[in-house]
Protein backbone atom coordinates (compact mmCIF):
# COMPACT_ATOMS: atom_id res chain seq x y z
CA UNK A 1 0.00 0.00 0.00
CA UNK A 2 1.92 3.21 -1.38
CA UNK A 3 -0.95 5.29 -1.20
CA UNK A 4 0.32 9.07 0.48
CA UNK A 5 -1.81 9.59 3.35
CA UNK A 6 -1.57 13.68 2.72
CA UNK A 7 -3.02 12.84 -1.18
CA UNK A 8 -5.63 14.59 -1.42
CA UNK A 9 -9.29 13.51 -1.43
CA UNK A 10 -10.24 13.25 -4.83
CA UNK A 11 -7.23 10.80 -5.44
CA UNK A 12 -7.47 8.50 -2.39
CA UNK A 13 -11.51 8.48 -3.01
CA UNK A 14 -10.38 7.20 -6.68
CA UNK A 15 -8.13 4.45 -4.89
CA UNK A 16 -10.82 3.20 -2.71
CA UNK A 17 -13.30 3.09 -5.95
CA UNK A 18 -11.20 0.64 -7.69
CA UNK A 19 -10.22 -1.63 -4.78
CA UNK A 20 -6.70 -0.08 -4.48
CA UNK A 21 -7.41 0.96 -1.03
CA UNK A 22 -9.54 -0.50 1.67
CA UNK A 23 -8.14 0.29 4.82
CA UNK A 24 -8.51 3.26 7.36
CA UNK A 25 -8.69 6.53 6.53
CA UNK A 26 -7.70 8.25 10.29
CA UNK A 27 -5.31 11.26 9.08
CA UNK A 28 -6.23 10.84 5.41
CA UNK A 29 -6.26 13.56 3.99
CA UNK A 30 -5.97 16.21 6.33
CA UNK A 31 -8.70 18.91 6.41
CA UNK A 32 -11.07 17.42 4.48
CA UNK A 33 -14.34 16.57 6.70
CA UNK A 34 -14.98 12.31 6.87
CA UNK A 35 -17.89 11.13 7.45
CA UNK A 36 -20.00 8.28 9.46
CA UNK A 37 -22.50 6.51 7.37
CA UNK A 38 -25.89 4.99 7.94
CA UNK A 39 -27.50 3.89 4.49
CA UNK A 40 -31.44 2.76 5.38
CA UNK A 41 -34.53 2.15 3.40
CA UNK A 42 -36.39 5.59 2.48
CA UNK A 43 -39.64 4.58 4.06
CA UNK A 44 -37.32 5.10 7.44
CA UNK A 45 -35.45 7.86 6.28
CA UNK A 46 -37.61 10.71 7.71
CA UNK A 47 -37.88 9.52 11.03
CA UNK A 48 -34.02 8.57 11.52
CA UNK A 49 -33.78 12.43 10.30
CA UNK A 50 -36.30 13.38 13.15
CA UNK A 51 -34.00 11.43 15.48
CA UNK A 52 -30.58 12.96 14.12
CA UNK A 53 -32.20 16.51 14.41
CA UNK A 54 -33.07 15.61 17.95
CA UNK A 55 -29.71 14.31 18.57
CA UNK A 56 -27.38 16.60 16.92
CA UNK A 57 -24.10 15.96 19.66
CA UNK A 58 -23.80 11.93 18.44
CA UNK A 59 -25.66 12.66 15.39
CA UNK A 60 -24.54 15.61 12.86
CA UNK A 61 -26.02 15.48 9.35
CA UNK A 62 -23.44 16.25 6.81
CA UNK A 63 -25.12 15.02 4.19
CA UNK A 64 -28.53 13.20 2.64
CA UNK A 65 -28.93 11.93 -0.96
CA UNK A 66 -31.24 11.81 -3.24
CA UNK A 67 -33.75 8.43 -2.76
CA UNK A 68 -32.26 5.88 -4.71
CA UNK A 69 -29.29 7.85 -5.98
CA UNK A 70 -25.81 6.73 -5.01
CA UNK A 71 -23.97 10.19 -5.89
CA UNK A 72 -23.28 12.43 -3.17
CA UNK A 73 -22.88 16.23 -4.97
CA UNK A 74 -23.08 18.63 -2.06
CA UNK A 75 -20.18 16.62 -0.34
CA UNK A 76 -18.01 16.66 -2.91
CA UNK A 77 -17.29 15.64 -6.88
CA UNK A 78 -18.16 12.65 -8.28
CA UNK A 79 -18.90 10.79 -4.56
CA UNK A 80 -20.40 7.22 -5.62
CA UNK A 81 -21.48 6.15 -2.64
CA UNK A 82 -21.20 2.25 -3.36
CA UNK A 83 -18.03 2.52 -4.22
CA UNK A 84 -15.98 5.33 -2.57
CA UNK A 85 -15.82 3.87 0.72
CA UNK A 86 -12.97 1.19 2.13
CA UNK A 87 -15.22 -0.93 3.91
CA UNK A 88 -19.19 -1.36 4.78
CA UNK A 89 -21.15 -3.34 6.98
CA UNK A 90 -24.35 -4.99 6.08
CA UNK A 91 -26.70 -5.72 8.57
CA UNK A 92 -30.65 -7.37 8.07
CA UNK A 93 -32.63 -7.34 10.80
CA UNK A 94 -30.21 -5.66 12.70
CA UNK A 95 -28.27 -8.72 12.52
CA UNK A 96 -24.06 -8.12 11.37
CA UNK A 97 -24.95 -10.25 7.65
CA UNK A 98 -21.36 -9.11 5.94
CA UNK A 99 -18.72 -6.69 5.69
CA UNK A 100 -17.66 -5.65 2.03
CA UNK A 101 -15.49 -3.33 -0.15
CA UNK A 102 -18.37 -2.15 -2.39
CA UNK A 103 -22.18 -1.94 -2.13
CA UNK A 104 -22.91 -2.38 -6.14
CA UNK A 105 -24.89 -5.62 -5.71
CA UNK A 106 -26.80 -4.28 -2.73
CA UNK A 107 -27.92 -1.19 -4.04
CA UNK A 108 -31.78 -0.28 -4.37
CA UNK A 109 -33.94 2.15 -5.88
CA UNK A 110 -35.44 2.85 -2.37
CA UNK A 111 -31.66 3.49 -0.24
CA UNK A 112 -30.98 7.04 1.01
CA UNK A 113 -27.45 7.94 2.00
CA UNK A 114 -27.18 9.81 5.30
CA UNK A 115 -23.82 11.11 6.12
CA UNK A 116 -23.11 11.77 9.74
CA UNK A 117 -19.50 14.15 11.02
CA UNK A 118 -17.03 12.01 12.74
CA UNK A 119 -14.44 13.26 15.54
CA UNK A 120 -11.33 12.55 13.46
CA UNK A 121 -11.81 16.18 12.86
CA UNK A 122 -11.59 18.00 15.91
CA UNK A 123 -9.04 15.06 16.89
CA UNK A 124 -7.33 17.04 13.93
CA UNK A 125 -7.11 20.37 15.47
CA UNK A 126 -6.88 19.15 19.18
CA UNK A 127 -3.28 17.86 17.79
CA UNK A 128 -2.50 21.21 15.93
CA UNK A 129 -2.98 22.90 19.21
CA UNK A 130 -0.45 20.72 20.86
CA UNK A 131 -2.87 18.98 22.99
CA UNK A 132 -2.01 15.02 23.17
CA UNK A 133 -4.77 12.82 21.97
CA UNK A 134 -3.55 9.16 23.66
CA UNK A 135 -5.15 6.88 21.50
CA UNK A 136 -3.66 8.72 18.68
CA UNK A 137 -0.28 8.83 20.61
CA UNK A 138 -0.64 4.79 21.21
CA UNK A 139 -1.91 3.99 17.84
CA UNK A 140 -4.99 2.04 18.93
CA UNK A 141 -8.61 2.97 18.87
CA UNK A 142 -10.44 5.57 20.71
CA UNK A 143 -11.89 4.04 24.01
CA UNK A 144 -16.18 4.33 23.56
CA UNK A 145 -18.13 3.45 26.02
CA UNK A 146 -22.19 2.71 26.59
CA UNK A 147 -23.57 5.27 28.81
CA UNK A 148 -27.44 6.20 30.53
CA UNK A 149 -27.81 9.31 28.58
CA UNK A 150 -31.48 9.16 26.82
CA UNK A 151 -31.14 9.57 23.61
CA UNK A 152 -34.45 11.85 22.10
CA UNK A 153 -36.29 8.98 20.38
CA UNK A 154 -37.91 9.40 16.80
CA UNK A 155 -40.54 6.47 15.69
CA UNK A 156 -38.23 3.30 15.70
CA UNK A 157 -35.04 4.71 17.00
CA UNK A 158 -34.36 5.13 20.28
CA UNK A 159 -31.48 3.96 23.21
CA UNK A 160 -28.55 5.31 24.89
CA UNK A 161 -25.84 7.66 24.04
CA UNK A 162 -21.99 6.22 23.00
CA UNK A 163 -19.52 8.45 24.30
CA UNK A 164 -15.25 8.12 23.45
CA UNK A 165 -13.39 9.35 26.24
CA UNK A 166 -9.61 11.13 25.70
CA UNK A 167 -7.58 11.65 29.27
CA UNK A 168 -6.88 15.46 28.78
CA UNK A 169 -4.14 17.45 31.00
CA UNK A 170 -6.11 19.17 33.59
CA UNK A 171 -5.24 22.61 32.30
CA UNK A 172 -5.56 22.36 28.42
CA UNK A 173 -9.39 20.78 29.24
CA UNK A 174 -10.60 24.47 29.11
CA UNK A 175 -9.11 24.92 25.56
CA UNK A 176 -10.04 21.01 24.55
CA UNK A 177 -13.45 21.97 25.21
CA UNK A 178 -12.97 25.48 23.17
CA UNK A 179 -11.78 24.14 20.10
CA UNK A 180 -13.83 21.33 19.76
CA UNK A 181 -17.36 23.39 20.06
CA UNK A 182 -15.85 24.88 17.35
CA UNK A 183 -16.93 21.67 15.17
CA UNK A 184 -20.75 21.06 15.86
CA UNK A 185 -20.94 18.79 12.55
CA UNK A 186 -18.55 16.60 14.26
CA UNK A 187 -19.91 16.18 17.86
CA UNK A 188 -18.67 19.65 18.92
CA UNK A 189 -17.90 20.34 22.60
CA UNK A 190 -17.76 17.46 25.51
CA UNK A 191 -20.76 16.15 26.67
CA UNK A 192 -19.24 15.31 30.34
CA UNK A 193 -16.21 15.28 32.01
CA UNK A 194 -14.17 13.70 34.72
CA UNK A 195 -16.07 11.00 37.31
CA UNK A 196 -17.55 8.22 34.71
CA UNK A 197 -19.88 6.99 37.24
CA UNK A 198 -21.62 9.96 36.42
CA UNK A 199 -21.83 8.66 32.97
CA UNK A 200 -23.29 5.36 34.12
CA UNK A 201 -19.48 3.69 33.24
CA UNK A 202 -18.38 1.23 35.43
CA UNK A 203 -14.72 1.12 34.89
CA UNK A 204 -12.92 3.22 32.04
CA UNK A 205 -10.22 0.56 31.17
CA UNK A 206 -13.18 -1.59 30.17
CA UNK A 207 -14.20 0.33 27.19
CA UNK A 208 -17.24 -1.14 25.19
CA UNK A 209 -15.94 -0.66 21.29
CA UNK A 210 -12.31 0.23 20.57
CA UNK A 211 -9.36 -0.17 22.98
CA UNK A 212 -8.37 1.17 27.01
CA UNK A 213 -5.84 3.79 27.04
CA UNK A 214 -4.50 5.03 30.45
CA UNK A 215 -5.54 8.11 32.40
CA UNK A 216 -2.23 9.62 33.74
CA UNK A 217 -2.18 11.79 36.97
CA UNK A 218 -2.98 15.20 36.68
CA UNK A 219 -5.04 13.94 33.45
CA UNK A 220 -9.16 14.63 33.22
CA UNK A 221 -10.66 12.45 31.30
CA UNK A 222 -13.49 14.35 28.81
CA UNK A 223 -16.10 12.58 27.18
CA UNK A 224 -17.96 12.97 23.69
CA UNK A 225 -20.67 12.18 21.90
CA UNK A 226 -19.90 9.24 19.64
CA UNK A 227 -20.95 8.51 16.03
CA UNK A 228 -21.36 4.78 17.44
CA UNK A 229 -24.35 6.16 18.73
CA UNK A 230 -26.88 6.17 15.52
CA UNK A 231 -24.53 2.95 14.15
CA UNK A 232 -26.40 1.19 17.79
CA UNK A 233 -29.85 3.45 17.30
CA UNK A 234 -30.15 1.57 13.67
CA UNK A 235 -29.39 -1.64 14.70
CA UNK A 236 -31.74 -1.87 17.72
CA UNK A 237 -33.99 -1.00 15.24
CA UNK A 238 -34.05 -3.98 13.58
CA UNK A 239 -34.51 -2.42 9.84
CA UNK A 240 -34.75 -4.89 7.29
CA UNK A 241 -31.69 -3.43 5.95
CA UNK A 242 -29.00 -0.99 7.04
CA UNK A 243 -25.65 -0.58 5.58
CA UNK A 244 -22.76 1.46 7.57
CA UNK A 245 -19.41 1.91 7.08
CA UNK A 246 -16.69 -0.27 9.04
CA UNK A 247 -15.17 1.55 12.01
CA UNK A 248 -12.31 3.53 10.60
CA UNK A 249 -13.59 3.14 7.36
CA UNK A 250 -15.09 6.38 6.52
CA UNK A 251 -16.21 8.49 3.94
CA UNK A 252 -13.83 11.01 3.20
CA UNK A 253 -15.59 14.04 0.98
CA UNK A 254 -14.26 17.05 -0.22
CA UNK A 255 -15.97 19.65 2.08
CA UNK A 256 -13.17 21.39 4.41
CA UNK A 257 -13.03 20.48 8.24
CA UNK A 258 -13.85 24.23 9.53
CA UNK A 259 -16.17 25.35 6.43
CA UNK A 260 -19.48 27.27 8.18
CA UNK A 261 -21.47 24.63 6.39
CA UNK A 262 -21.10 21.11 5.15
CA UNK A 263 -22.29 21.64 1.44
CA UNK A 264 -19.87 21.69 -0.49
CA UNK A 265 -19.32 24.28 -3.56
CA UNK A 266 -17.54 23.20 -6.46
CA UNK B 1 -32.93 34.60 36.06
CA UNK B 2 -32.93 31.73 33.92
CA UNK B 3 -36.50 30.99 35.33
CA UNK B 4 -37.58 34.24 34.91
CA UNK B 5 -36.82 34.03 31.42
CA UNK B 6 -38.68 30.69 30.74
CA UNK B 7 -41.63 31.98 32.48
CA UNK B 8 -41.70 34.64 30.10
CA UNK B 9 -41.59 32.60 26.97
CA UNK B 10 -44.00 30.10 28.36
CA UNK B 11 -46.62 33.45 29.94
CA UNK B 12 -46.50 34.59 26.23
CA UNK B 13 -46.97 31.25 24.46
CA UNK B 14 -50.27 31.03 27.31
CA UNK B 15 -51.53 34.49 25.77
CA UNK B 16 -51.13 33.23 22.36
CA UNK B 17 -52.96 30.27 23.24
CA UNK B 18 -55.89 32.04 24.33
CA UNK B 19 -56.05 34.80 21.79
CA UNK B 20 -55.41 37.31 24.18
CA UNK B 21 -52.11 38.38 22.34
CA UNK B 22 -51.92 37.96 18.47
CA UNK B 23 -49.35 40.19 17.83
CA UNK B 24 -45.59 40.52 16.17
CA UNK B 25 -42.99 38.92 18.23
CA UNK B 26 -39.82 40.72 17.64
CA UNK B 27 -38.37 41.61 20.90
CA UNK B 28 -40.61 39.41 22.95
CA UNK B 29 -38.82 36.62 25.35
CA UNK B 30 -35.33 37.97 25.16
CA UNK B 31 -32.85 35.18 24.81
CA UNK B 32 -35.30 32.50 23.73
CA UNK B 33 -35.00 30.92 20.51
CA UNK B 34 -38.02 32.29 17.83
CA UNK B 35 -38.74 30.26 14.88
CA UNK B 36 -39.93 30.60 11.47
CA UNK B 37 -42.39 27.68 10.26
CA UNK B 38 -43.04 25.41 7.78
CA UNK B 39 -46.30 22.91 8.52
CA UNK B 40 -46.98 20.27 5.51
CA UNK B 41 -47.89 17.04 4.57
CA UNK B 42 -45.48 14.34 6.05
CA UNK B 43 -45.45 12.76 1.92
CA UNK B 44 -42.85 16.13 1.98
CA UNK B 45 -41.60 16.08 4.72
CA UNK B 46 -38.47 13.68 3.77
CA UNK B 47 -37.70 16.24 0.74
CA UNK B 48 -37.89 19.19 2.66
CA UNK B 49 -35.71 18.37 5.38
CA UNK B 50 -33.52 17.27 2.42
CA UNK B 51 -33.98 20.79 1.01
CA UNK B 52 -33.28 22.09 4.76
CA UNK B 53 -30.23 20.37 5.16
CA UNK B 54 -28.60 21.48 1.56
CA UNK B 55 -29.50 24.91 2.34
CA UNK B 56 -28.45 25.45 5.98
CA UNK B 57 -28.05 29.45 5.86
CA UNK B 58 -31.28 29.70 4.92
CA UNK B 59 -32.86 26.87 6.31
CA UNK B 60 -31.72 26.15 9.56
CA UNK B 61 -33.50 23.69 11.14
CA UNK B 62 -34.29 23.52 14.76
CA UNK B 63 -37.11 21.32 15.13
CA UNK B 64 -39.40 18.63 13.96
CA UNK B 65 -42.13 16.90 14.93
CA UNK B 66 -43.85 13.28 15.00
CA UNK B 67 -46.00 12.91 12.16
CA UNK B 68 -49.55 14.15 12.98
CA UNK B 69 -48.36 15.34 16.85
CA UNK B 70 -48.91 18.93 17.02
CA UNK B 71 -46.90 19.27 20.05
CA UNK B 72 -43.08 20.47 19.66
CA UNK B 73 -41.61 18.51 23.20
CA UNK B 74 -37.55 19.57 22.04
CA UNK B 75 -38.24 23.14 21.73
CA UNK B 76 -40.04 23.73 24.71
CA UNK B 77 -42.90 22.39 27.49
CA UNK B 78 -46.09 22.41 26.11
CA UNK B 79 -45.95 23.55 23.19
CA UNK B 80 -48.91 22.95 20.71
CA UNK B 81 -48.03 24.11 17.34
CA UNK B 82 -52.46 24.67 16.44
CA UNK B 83 -52.52 27.32 18.81
CA UNK B 84 -48.81 28.87 20.33
CA UNK B 85 -48.20 31.34 17.49
CA UNK B 86 -49.77 34.45 16.95
CA UNK B 87 -51.00 33.91 13.52
CA UNK B 88 -50.97 31.60 10.76
CA UNK B 89 -51.16 31.54 7.13
CA UNK B 90 -52.62 28.73 5.08
CA UNK B 91 -52.01 27.81 1.79
CA UNK B 92 -53.56 25.70 -0.76
CA UNK B 93 -52.03 24.79 -3.86
CA UNK B 94 -49.32 27.22 -3.29
CA UNK B 95 -52.20 30.39 -2.88
CA UNK B 96 -52.55 32.04 0.14
CA UNK B 97 -55.95 31.03 1.26
CA UNK B 98 -56.06 32.26 4.74
CA UNK B 99 -54.18 34.13 7.88
CA UNK B 100 -55.66 32.48 11.16
CA UNK B 101 -55.37 32.59 14.36
CA UNK B 102 -55.28 28.89 15.31
CA UNK B 103 -55.19 26.13 13.06
CA UNK B 104 -57.35 23.72 15.46
CA UNK B 105 -59.69 23.04 12.57
CA UNK B 106 -56.83 22.59 10.10
CA UNK B 107 -54.68 19.94 11.79
CA UNK B 108 -54.81 16.46 10.18
CA UNK B 109 -53.12 13.43 11.15
CA UNK B 110 -50.48 13.50 8.54
CA UNK B 111 -49.30 16.93 9.20
CA UNK B 112 -45.20 17.44 10.16
CA UNK B 113 -43.94 20.43 11.99
CA UNK B 114 -40.64 21.93 10.72
CA UNK B 115 -39.07 25.24 12.75
CA UNK B 116 -36.41 27.18 11.48
CA UNK B 117 -34.60 29.63 13.50
CA UNK B 118 -34.71 33.19 12.71
CA UNK B 119 -32.73 35.99 12.31
CA UNK B 120 -34.10 37.89 15.15
CA UNK B 121 -31.73 35.80 17.70
CA UNK B 122 -28.45 37.59 16.08
CA UNK B 123 -30.50 41.36 16.03
CA UNK B 124 -30.66 40.97 19.31
CA UNK B 125 -26.52 40.05 20.03
CA UNK B 126 -26.24 42.94 16.95
CA UNK B 127 -27.85 45.22 19.41
CA UNK B 128 -26.22 44.17 22.54
CA UNK B 129 -22.84 44.60 21.21
CA UNK B 130 -23.70 48.19 20.09
CA UNK B 131 -24.21 47.67 16.44
CA UNK B 132 -26.78 49.36 15.08
CA UNK B 133 -29.40 47.67 13.30
CA UNK B 134 -31.35 50.73 11.18
CA UNK B 135 -34.67 48.77 10.46
CA UNK B 136 -35.21 48.35 14.50
CA UNK B 137 -33.94 51.80 14.55
CA UNK B 138 -36.61 52.94 12.53
CA UNK B 139 -39.04 50.86 13.47
CA UNK B 140 -40.42 49.18 10.66
CA UNK B 141 -40.01 45.38 9.00
CA UNK B 142 -36.34 44.10 8.05
CA UNK B 143 -35.58 44.89 3.96
CA UNK B 144 -35.89 41.64 2.05
CA UNK B 145 -34.42 40.93 -1.53
CA UNK B 146 -34.69 37.90 -4.36
CA UNK B 147 -31.24 37.19 -5.15
CA UNK B 148 -29.78 34.76 -8.18
CA UNK B 149 -28.20 32.69 -5.84
CA UNK B 150 -29.14 28.85 -6.41
CA UNK B 151 -30.51 26.69 -4.07
CA UNK B 152 -29.76 23.22 -3.80
CA UNK B 153 -32.65 21.46 -4.84
CA UNK B 154 -34.32 18.56 -3.31
CA UNK B 155 -37.63 16.86 -4.82
CA UNK B 156 -40.06 19.65 -5.84
CA UNK B 157 -38.19 21.96 -3.56
CA UNK B 158 -35.87 24.84 -5.98
CA UNK B 159 -35.58 28.20 -6.16
CA UNK B 160 -32.89 31.30 -5.42
CA UNK B 161 -32.03 32.59 -1.88
CA UNK B 162 -33.91 35.75 -0.31
CA UNK B 163 -31.79 37.77 2.03
CA UNK B 164 -32.19 40.41 4.35
CA UNK B 165 -30.14 43.45 4.16
CA UNK B 166 -28.98 45.49 7.20
CA UNK B 167 -26.58 48.44 6.54
CA UNK B 168 -23.33 48.58 8.70
CA UNK B 169 -20.85 51.07 9.76
CA UNK B 170 -17.97 49.99 7.61
CA UNK B 171 -15.84 49.80 10.72
CA UNK B 172 -17.91 47.26 12.28
CA UNK B 173 -18.93 44.99 9.64
CA UNK B 174 -15.89 42.59 10.76
CA UNK B 175 -18.04 42.30 14.02
CA UNK B 176 -21.13 41.82 12.65
CA UNK B 177 -19.97 39.04 10.75
CA UNK B 178 -18.32 37.26 13.94
CA UNK B 179 -21.31 37.78 15.80
CA UNK B 180 -23.38 36.21 13.79
CA UNK B 181 -21.16 33.80 12.80
CA UNK B 182 -21.98 32.02 16.62
CA UNK B 183 -25.44 32.01 15.91
CA UNK B 184 -25.45 28.60 12.88
CA UNK B 185 -29.41 28.44 14.26
CA UNK B 186 -30.13 31.89 12.96
CA UNK B 187 -28.94 32.02 10.01
CA UNK B 188 -25.27 32.30 11.07
CA UNK B 189 -22.71 34.75 9.42
CA UNK B 190 -23.78 36.81 6.44
CA UNK B 191 -23.26 35.37 2.90
CA UNK B 192 -22.14 38.62 1.14
CA UNK B 193 -21.24 42.31 1.32
CA UNK B 194 -20.76 45.36 -0.77
CA UNK B 195 -22.10 45.68 -4.21
CA UNK B 196 -26.49 44.30 -4.60
CA UNK B 197 -25.79 43.89 -8.29
CA UNK B 198 -23.35 41.00 -7.34
CA UNK B 199 -26.84 38.80 -5.94
CA UNK B 200 -28.96 40.14 -8.65
CA UNK B 201 -30.22 42.83 -6.62
CA UNK B 202 -31.32 45.88 -8.89
CA UNK B 203 -32.11 48.68 -6.35
CA UNK B 204 -31.66 48.49 -2.75
CA UNK B 205 -34.47 51.12 -2.13
CA UNK B 206 -36.75 48.75 -3.61
CA UNK B 207 -37.15 45.34 -1.37
CA UNK B 208 -39.21 42.13 -2.58
CA UNK B 209 -40.57 42.21 1.10
CA UNK B 210 -40.39 44.13 4.29
CA UNK B 211 -39.44 47.99 3.75
CA UNK B 212 -36.37 50.08 2.54
CA UNK B 213 -34.02 51.19 4.98
CA UNK B 214 -31.43 54.10 4.07
CA UNK B 215 -27.82 52.86 3.60
CA UNK B 216 -26.23 56.27 4.96
CA UNK B 217 -22.10 57.38 3.72
CA UNK B 218 -19.85 55.37 6.05
CA UNK B 219 -22.29 52.30 5.39
CA UNK B 220 -21.76 49.05 4.26
CA UNK B 221 -24.44 46.65 2.26
CA UNK B 222 -24.14 43.44 4.65
CA UNK B 223 -26.64 40.58 3.40
CA UNK B 224 -27.56 37.42 5.39
CA UNK B 225 -29.73 34.11 4.23
CA UNK B 226 -33.07 34.93 4.98
CA UNK B 227 -36.06 32.87 6.55
CA UNK B 228 -38.42 33.83 3.60
CA UNK B 229 -36.32 31.22 1.33
CA UNK B 230 -38.05 28.48 2.32
CA UNK B 231 -41.17 29.94 2.43
CA UNK B 232 -41.15 30.74 -1.19
CA UNK B 233 -39.55 27.29 -2.08
CA UNK B 234 -42.83 25.45 0.02
CA UNK B 235 -44.90 27.97 -2.00
CA UNK B 236 -43.20 27.25 -5.64
CA UNK B 237 -43.59 23.71 -4.59
CA UNK B 238 -47.40 24.20 -4.56
CA UNK B 239 -47.81 21.61 -2.31
CA UNK B 240 -51.56 21.07 -1.59
CA UNK B 241 -51.59 22.31 1.53
CA UNK B 242 -48.99 23.84 3.72
CA UNK B 243 -49.35 26.37 6.91
CA UNK B 244 -46.60 29.41 7.65
CA UNK B 245 -45.95 31.47 10.51
CA UNK B 246 -46.98 35.09 9.30
CA UNK B 247 -44.01 37.54 9.33
CA UNK B 248 -43.28 38.74 12.34
CA UNK B 249 -45.19 36.36 14.06
CA UNK B 250 -42.98 33.59 15.32
CA UNK B 251 -42.83 30.51 17.23
CA UNK B 252 -41.30 31.76 21.24
CA UNK B 253 -39.24 28.64 22.18
CA UNK B 254 -38.26 27.66 25.51
CA UNK B 255 -34.26 27.01 24.01
CA UNK B 256 -31.96 29.47 25.04
CA UNK B 257 -30.74 31.71 21.96
CA UNK B 258 -26.64 30.98 22.64
CA UNK B 259 -27.38 27.27 23.17
CA UNK B 260 -25.09 24.97 21.50
CA UNK B 261 -27.92 22.67 20.05
CA UNK B 262 -31.72 23.66 19.65
CA UNK B 263 -32.70 21.25 22.27
CA UNK B 264 -34.73 21.56 25.41
CA UNK B 265 -33.72 20.09 28.23
CA UNK B 266 -36.55 20.10 30.79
Amino acid sequence: MTLQRTADAAMIRADIRTGAFTGHTSGMAPGKLQCNLAILPAVHALDFLRFCQRNPKPCPVVGVSETGDPMLPTLGRDIDIRTDVPRYRVFRDGILSGEVNDIKDLWRDDLVTVALGCSFTFENALIRAGIPVRHIEDGVNVPMFRTNIPLVPAGPFKGNMVVTMRPIPEAMVEQAHEISANFPQAHGAPIAKGDPRALGIQDLSMPDYGDAVAVKPGEVPVYWACGVTPQNVLLDARLPLCITHSPGHMLISDVAEDAETPIYHP
